[in-house]
């Protein structure tokens, strides 16, 4: 059940769509997950930040690789919730953690923080829930 | 401060995050709003499916573009809950639809289905929060 | 596994919170469920309209009794997601309905309004999953 | 702008859905605000467990509090989400905290805990955010 950062690095580069982001996958462990992204310019919207939903996406992700460490590989991700609570202007860090795993679900926390600067800033939250798969019915 | 689909198809060509995936406007109004996005295969995630985070970003795209269609283009998007129902298997069509829009504020659907089969099959449902941009305090 | 709704107001007599805030059932099927609610003075917050808490009450509660109504009794509420969209300043109608069940889980959609005026004015919109408990692991 | 512990605590007097609960501030300040509830039984829900509406209804009025105190008194409560944890059997404990505060808005997480045994044992986890009332359109 236990999954090593060699293992939960394989299944992300198996994701084609964070291939196609440019996500690493630099923590991985019982305290959490980080991974990280650069700030390119194909991920921005209108204004030059970063796209809102390349936020979201790194607070999915995150999210559900800190549930496969305390759950395993064989998950599905419920819910998500996001509060953005700054424009993403730099390389992009994405640390997810545990609140809460049982044998079945996992409740976890994300922050979304840039990188650039001295300290990092923090752009955005979330909070969500990743479930065990279940067998099929007989 | 009224948007036309023309405009609102122009800041959706300013997003180089949605050029990348793909996204197309068809529908924007007071109704509410449609994007789409083609199911590539470098929007996957490692078992064959469109990764959460597309998703995410519709709902976050969607719920956006539904809000300027009501309070115009200088708007920011606060917050999104993002309820993830079935796995994605096709191409996705996001229907947003302002709930309650004031002078100041839009809360928001969305609806993801996949529009492959004969009829759509809902992947994820969302709800959101957008704010008018405040000038800044003097 | 089916619920009738003289058990679901059977349900609802047996939680003692909801006995003291007044709540009724009075809608109970496939097409959701709904709840009310008396405007009480004691449910108010410090400037006369209903307390968000009792909104988010009736969002969490009509919320698991319209999954019960497509799950069964021996349920559990995941989480809720809570939008608040104006201030509550009548008797309170909340009516929840489910947008995808499975065997295990859930996904639903609320609207809260007030129902004095001569057409409802919506207060709250709310979503969230509820799950079927699973049987303790031997 | 600043509010001190004895105003909130006025203004909490002032809820009488609070008072309706026994709702206790017992801290106030920019490391967050705490309250407390005693699990009375007219508070459970149909299991004896304390009815999730009354954690709902802590964690709203927990994020507003301490949204008060970063942002003063005049404010409105936009949204929650909530995750729960596991069902909560004893006394709460909801503890609020201001993860980012701007001159309008503050974004704000939760966690409630029960807190009659040896330690606190964590029922649901909640985030948030809440806005400065505008002055009206001239």
């Amino acid at each position: 059940m236990s999954v090593t950062m060699a293992q939960a690095r394989e299944v992300l580069a198996a994701q084609p769509f964070s291939v196609l982001l440019g996500t690493r996958l630099t923590n991985f462990g019982p305290d959490g997950v980080t991974l990280e992204l650069t700030a390119r310019p194909d991920l921005r919207q209108q204004h030059g930040y970063l796209h809102g939903g390349v936020v979201s996406y790194l607070i999915d992700n995150a999210i559900t690789f800190a549930a496969g460490a305390a759950l395993g590989p064989d998950i599905v991700t419920a819910a998500i919730s996001v509060d953005y609570v700054r424009p993403a202007v730099g390389d992009l860090v994405a640390h997810a953690w545990v609140v809460r795993a049982g044998s079945a679900r996992a409740v976890l926390r994300c922050d979304v923080s840039t990188a650039n600067a001295a300290e990092p800033v923090l752009c955005a939250i979330g909070q969500g829930s990743v479930a065990v798969r279940r067998a099929p019915m007989p």
